[in-house]
This record gives C-alpha cells, sequence and structure tokens, in this order.
C-alpha cells in the first residue's frame, strides 16, 4: 500500500515531506522506478531542456492536430533521438496501412498490369490484372496506369493525386474532419482504395517486406501485425486463400530475418470487422483456431476491427468468443476496446467484456479512465493498453494530447505500450511519431528517459512471445539500447 | 477494499459475475450508492431517454464550444429541468462576473454620471463621476454615455457593442482565441472594462443584490463568493476600502435573505492575484485574518487567482500562507490549482502544495488526475474539487467536454461540486448551464438522477457553513429536492 501521510494543519509544511511525497508519486509513474545509470540521467537530462524549449513555442506540437504538427516534429532534436532509439516492438499495426503510401504509389502503381478507375465520389480504385477487367458498380471503365501517365502531362502532380487518395493528410483537417462520421467515412475510403494494390499476390509480400523493413529503419525490432489475411489475387484472376496470406507472411518474416538478424521477426493477430454477423464471426473464431494450429509460429491470435461505437459489441459475439475456451483450445485475445467517447452505451461495455474473455491486451482503452474497475483488474492482471495517441487524435477522440488519457495512464504506471496503429493513413512513420507525441505531449515534463526504457521494454514484456523469445528479445534490445545512450549522453 | 475477484479463462463469462461487475462499478461513481425512491427512478428513466437523444444528434452540444453549444442547450428539456432542479450551492463563483451582462448594460450604464472612454486596443473603459474625469492613459477624453446614445442613431446597436465588450463571446470562438494567451488576454480586457461600473459603490451593491437573485432564479441557495474586495468610489471620488465592501456584502445579504427564507446567504472568499509579490500576499494574508475576525460570518477564508500558468507558485508564497498557522489562527484556503495543461512545471506543483497548505477545496485541479498521490490525499481527507467544465474549455484547457478529467472524477466517486467560475463572462447563467455539461456530457449515459441529487448534497457538504447552518440546508435543499422530484417525475 501506499504510504499517505500527512500532518494535518498548522504552522509550515515540511520541505522534506512535500519534497519525499513528489519522490513517492515520480515512482508510481511509467518508468519510475527503474534505476538509471550516469550515462542514461546525462541524456535524460538534455532531453529535459529540449522538452522545455519546445513547450515554450507557441506551436507546442502535440496541442496541434498531427497533419500540422508533423513538419514541427521532423524538425524537432528530440525527434530525431526518438527515431534513433531502440523502441523494442510494434504491437498494435494494422496490416494495409504498415507502409508509408509514397512507396505504393511510386514503386508500385508503376508496375505494369496495373489498372485504375474512377469512382463517383472523387476517389479511385486499383487492380492488377493480365487483360482489361471486367468494370465495377460505381466506377469509371478501367485503364492502364502507363496509358494515363503518358497522357497526363505532369505525373509528379499525377502521383501526388494519388498519395492523397491514400492518405488522410490534408492541410485542413479541423475543417476538412468536423465529425468522428466525417473522418472515418475518408478513413474506410483511403483504406478500399489500397486494396486493390495491396491484395495483389506479388505486392502482398512484398509490401510486408516493406513494412518490416520501414519498422527496422524506425529501430524497432518485432511487430504484430492486427491482419485481415484478405483474399489474394493473381494476374490472371485466380486467387489465394487466407493460409496463402499466412504463409506468406511467415516466409517472408524468416527471409528479412536472416537477412536481418537483429530483427526478432513478427507475428500476426488475424482480424475480422466487428460488423460482421454472429455467424460470421463464428466461423472467423473457427477458422482463427485452425490457422493457429497450422501456424502456431507465426499466429498470436484474434481480434475484431472497424468503428467501435458503429460495430457490433464484444458481448453481443459471446457465443463465438467463448468456442475456443470450450473446445480447451487457447487462442490468445487481442481486442480493440474503449476506443470511443460515448460514456455509458453498450459499445463502452466492451472493455469489461475484453477482460472477461481474457484478452491478452486492449487496444486503445482510450475509456479505460471512466471504468475505474476495469482498469484496476486490467492493471492487476497485467494486461497492457496499446496506446496510439496520433489514431486518436486524427479520429478525433481526443483534440490536444495533453489531454490524451494515457497522461493518467502514465503517471499511474499502468501496464502499457505505445503504438501507430494506422501509420501510413497518418503519415506517420513506424513508432517515432507516435512516442514524440507520448513523451513530449502525454508525458509533459514529468517523463524521462526511464519512461522511454520502461516503454520499449514493456513492448517487449506483453507480446505475444514466448518467455524464452522474451529473453532473447531483450538482450538484443539492451545491446542497442546501450549503445543508443553511449552514442548520445554527451 | 474492492473485491475483484475474476475466474482466468476459459469457457464462457458468467453473466452473473458480469453483470454484478457493471453494478460495482456503477457504485462506485457519484451517487452510485444512493438509495432511490420510485419517483426519482422515474425522473431518471426520463432524462435517460433524453440524454440518448441528445446524443444521436450530430451536433451533440458538450462536443462542442460552449458558445456554439448554447443555442441547443436553451432549446433543451434536460436544461430545463436542470434549471428548475434545486442544485444547493455555488462554491466557485468570481465577484465581478456574477450578473449577466445584460444588466450590466441595459441597467448601470443608463444611470446618471456614467462615463466612457475609449481604448486604443478597441475596449472601452467606464466611470461614474459627478463631474468629468481627468482622462487616464491610452483612452479617449471621457464622454458622458446620455451624450453618447444621444448622437447614435441605434442605441441597440451601441448596446450590444457595450454587451460585447464585457464578455467573451463570439460568434467563431476557434477563429477568435487560437491559444489560451490569446483568450486570457481578452478575459483580462473583458473584466477591466467592467471594474469601473462594478467598483462604484452604488453598484457595488446592486450588482450584488442582482447576482443572488440570479442564483436564486437559478435555484441555487447559498454562494461561496471569490471577492477581490477592491477599493470602491463614490461620484465625488471618495473611496472606501475592504472593510467597507465586506460588510456591504453582508448587508446585502441579510437583506435578501430576509427576503428570500428559502436562501440561505452567502459567504466571502478574499481573493487576491497570483501576480503579486511575496511581500504584498504577505499583507494580504495578514489582512485575510483581519476581516475574519472582524467579520466571521460572512469571511469563508482566502485564496489567489488569475492565470496559474502565468503566476506564482503557492510553494514561492509560503512565507505568507503559512502565517495564519504560525500564529495559531485558523484562515481556511480554498485555492485555485491544477487549472493547467502543462504537466510536470513548477505551476503543476501547486496540487500538492495545495493540500500541504491544508486546503479546505481544491479550485478546478483539472491536473488531478495526473497526480495519483494527490488525488487520493484529496479522496481521503473529504477535498471536494470544484469542477467548472464551461470555464475549462472556453479557457481551452479541453475543447470535447466528454475528455473533461472530471469523467474520471465522477466514475470514481471523487468528492467534487460543479461551480460555473465566471459565469457572466461566458454567458452563462448561475449554475445549470455548467450543470448541463457534466451531466449530459461529462457524466454521459452513466450519469443519473442519483448524480444530480449527490452534486446538489456535495455543495452544502463540502460547503464552509457550520455543522449546525449545513443541517439547516440540506433541510431546506432536501423539501425544494422532494417537490422538484414530484413535479417532474410524472
Ligand atoms: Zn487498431
Ligand atoms: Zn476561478
Amino acid at each position: 500500500g501506499h504510504v499517505l501521510w500527512l500532518p494535518v494543519c498548522c504552522s509550515s509544511p515540511d520541505p522534506g515531506l512535500r519534497e519525499s511525497l513528489m519522490l513517492q508519486e515520480s515512482s508510481w509513474e511509467t518508468g519510475g522506478r527503474l534505476l538509471l545509470t550516469k550515462a542514461e540521467l546525462q541524456l535524460s537530462e538534455r532531453l529535459h531542456r529540449l522538452k522545455e524549449q519546445e513547450m515554450a513555442s507557441a506551436d507546442f506540437p502535440p496541442a496541434l492536430h498531427f497533419f500540422r504538427a508533423k513538419p514541427l516534429i521532423q524538425r524537432s532534436p528530440i525527434y530525431s533521438l526518438l527515431r534513433a532509439m531502440p523502441k523494442g516492438a510494434a504491437l498494435h499495426i494494422h496490416d494495409f496501412s504498415l507502409v508509408g503510401v509514397e512507396w505504393l504509389v511510386r514503386n508500385v502503381t508503376y508496375r505494369p498490369h496495373c489498372y485504375m478507375c474512377f469512382t463517383q465520389d472523387q476517389s479511385v480504385r486499383f487492380l492488377f490484372s493480365s487483360r482489361e477487367p471486367k468494370s465495377i458498380p460505381l466506377c469509371s471503365s478501367w485503364v492502364l496506369l502507363t496509358t494515363l501517365r503518358a497522357k497526363t502531362g505532369n505525373t509528379t502532380d499525377f502521383d501526388n493525386s494519388l498519395v492523397s487518395n491514400l492518405t488522410l493528410f490534408t492541410d485542413d483537417p479541423e475543417e476538412a474532419y468536423t465529425s468522428q462520421d466525417a473522418v472515418w467515412k475518408r478513413f474506410e475510403q483511403a483504406f478500399t482504395t489500397a486494396w486493390g494494390l495491396v491484395t495483389y499476390a506479388p505486392v502482398f509480400k512484398d509490401y510486408y517486406y516493406e513494412g518490416l523493413k520501414q519498422l527496422y529503419m524506425d529501430n524497432c525490432m518485432y511487430l504484430e501485425l492486427r491482419a485481415l489475411l484478405p483474399e489474394t489475387y493473381e494476374l490472371d484472376g485466380g486467387t489465394h486463400d487466407r493460409s496463402w496470406g499466412l504463409s506468406a507472411y511467415q516466409e517472408v518474416t524468416r527471409q528479412f530475418v536472416s537477412e536481418h538478424p537483429d530483427f526478432l521477426g513478427a507475428r500476426v493477430i488475424f482480424t475480422v470487422h466487428r460488423g460482421l454477423n454472429e455467424s460470421m464471426v463464428l466461423k472467423a473464431v473457427e477458422e482463427a483456431m485452425n490457422l493457429q494450429k497450422a501456424f502456431p509460429e507465426i499466429m498470436a491470435g484474434f481480434d475484431l476491427v472497424g468503428r467501435e461505437d458503429k460495430g457490433r459489441t464484444l458481448w453481443s459475439f459471446r457465443e463465438a468468443l467463448s468456442l475456443p475456451g470450450k473446445r480447451g483450445v487457447n487462442l490468445p485475445f487481442f481486442f480493440h476496446a474503449g476506443e470511443t467517447d460515448e460514456y455509458g452505451t453498450e459499445v463502452d461495455g466492451n472493455l469489461l467484456d475484453a477482460l472477461l474473455f481474457n484478452t491478452s491486451r486492449i487496444g486503445h482503452g482510450f475509456a479505460l479512465l471512466r471504468h475505474p474497475l476495469v482498469k484496476e483488474l486490467s492493471r492487476k492482471r497485467g494486461i497492457a493498453v496499446e496506446v496510439c495517441p496520433i489514431s486518436n487524435q486524427v479520429l478525433k477522440l481526443v483534440s490536444d494530447l495533453r489531454n490524451h488519457p494515457a497522461t493518467v495512464l502514465m503517471s499511474e504506471g499502468h501496464p502499457l505500450v505505445i503504438s501507430s496503429d494506422d501509420p501510413a493513413l497518418f503519415g506517420a512513420s513506424g513508432l517515432s511519431h507516435d512516442f514524440y507525441e507520448a513523451f513530449v505531449g502525454i508525458g509533459g515534463l514529468n517523463s524521462h528517459i526511464g519512461t522511454l526504457k520502461e516503454l520499449a521494454m514493456n513492448s517487449i514484456r506483453y507480446s505475444s512471445l514466448s518467455p524464452e523469445l522474451k529473453v532473447k528479445a531483450l538482450d538484443i534490445w539492451k545491446k542497442k539500447w546501450d549503445k543508443f545512450i553511449s552514442e548520445n549522453s554527451r
């Protein structure tokens, strides 16, 4: 228990008592109990000074929408340090928002046989095909991109317009996205646009390889990917099923790891949309169990995705979610829950239900503070919250990131990790932008090198890796960390 | 301790256990343990249905800036009910933002001998005087308002321009106030504009009487007023000191209570600006002790006001604040603390220091969640937080009130009261607008009639009234409450 004794009243407060209460409170924070080396403390001092400078500026990046903050963050020396920092694992990223869209446009859309059509709502669709495909509803007839680009005077402009079709970025986000409905509509549109590119089987593999590479470049060393495992297709119209996708992930991961021995690999959390009906989710859970049996190395578990406020509740899928338990199969769950600001609704019950269904982690948990009992349960059981600051801001749960609920989770030392959810759609790269928001905005002047160290270690601790692999991962990470510290502490 | 047992894993979660966990969590909320009558439950049902309707609307008022939300709130049947509801005491309102500015313009500026001048920064100043006053720096020469109005074709437009000089209201608050600096500048400007009107001795009394009347009309029954007790003046330039102001408050309060026996009265928390230096605050604390000795009935205690982020810290005034204790005098403190989003700064230490100096309540405590140790201390000692939602929104600590930290305090049943800080400057009236935001936005679908009942009772429980007067107050309140329930439960 906490020692909370205070003399009641009178005369001057004892500065020693004050000091000890402040230290006690600091010790509760994420990273507050780590013993730090002299070199770590030196770097921490430097980060503190840099943070004071950024807080003093009129445009404090975490108070701004990420689309406005990004250019400022790019120039921030704190950001450079965070990019160089070994951040451990990325535990909450979705399959088709893993790779910066520049790569999709500059690389994938330049490949042969790439067709495009224009939808009635100002968007586009892509398809690879060995001959001109049949046209699809609400879209123009298909045109080869090589043909289009040949006709276009300015391919730079053309390519930029493709980029903007594939992300949510806009110069005036407050004007463009006036409500959660508006921004989620755009989110789903951009996602659909990418679909035809990323489900083309050869691109599917290359995309994933490129994603691992970008994470590696961002100094992350392991990934747990929320993946829809969609049907993929070939030029001749032939298709592949989920197993193909999963073994593609496995094969590419192995290859990448063999080329980058300090990268630990990746596992997959199979996800389906929460808009599905009960029998479809039941089927998906059955399939998840089969996939897990067939691919125990790479399959980590199961989750439901899509906008929580508009989807079915976890409780409504209780039949399906109880299936593994009933069959005596251990299928780990990694539920998105509490990604809502509608306090007291049915959907707001997802947080408790995620724990009742024995979730391994909580995706977002934005509403967790408003459920003190669930919060206490998740803390006691060591169920980490996957905090994705930029996602919550762009999807309009919170505007000023200093008000993000993770400020409180961090000050209480709640188990948590930082992730980036859909970095490509938001224009963020890897984990570094989200680490910046977490360290500078959410942590404020209170977060320090110990916070960063614990967040990185948490990402391994709360991963789905086996105890043996966790030891190995921490070992690799520690060497990188020590190098990072020694290179930046002077 | 809380019972937090959960079977680990497997098979279906027990619906009975789920239900009991949900009930347990509900019992922690503000008002969650009150036993409610059938009639109360009926009204609660009705409020719940109304709330669902308002949450379903595209423009959910608590998500909008109050200036945009106000017209929607005025039309809300929930608001009508909250206006009619006996809300108990207003424990955090400042002296010169007590009365809707319409009254200042339509009544006070129409009194004889009222002069006005125009400042270089588009504002105005007022002064009552029996002859033309000497001009003041950076302001035009003084003109009688009767003369000005005679010259003006459209006195309605003219009066509206005066109104807008006296409030922060604007059609496009996001555009007008792009930063906390900008909105605080305007705040201080509007406050300064009112100064010459409200410190004219006859107006000083009438203003206060009108303030009590407006609170009474809003179904509040007691006030604790944060008051600067400034020098007041007469037509001939003669002035009155603090004692005069305090006895004026006492006299007017007595008169008002004699005319409205179901109104309990008011007490004064003497405040000075936190921009003052140490020796000035020391003098102010001495004066507070003297005033308390001379006016024990109406003097409740002492506080520091002004923007916390830009003012000196409580700790920097420790000499002054320790004085009463050292002298063995019990001068209660009611400190503003934690009205900041700059986490980890010196100013952010005010919350702990407020408790170390034995504060009776915490004004705002916006940053309290980020200080779990201070939060626990304040809870254990029963130090209530004065939550002022609209103030925090207009002064740009939070935009969407569903993210206000009081959501968490309410879900944890932390001691708190709802107040309105500077209602006149924000265009709010009494407590009802803030109760609307607290009940609909902060409480979400989880708040119910029990929440409202406990909030109202809290305002008496955590007041500075003597135990005997609290009993009396609760008695009067209970009769009003029962009447309110029986009139609105069908
Ligand atoms: Zn997600
Ligand atoms: Zn105040």
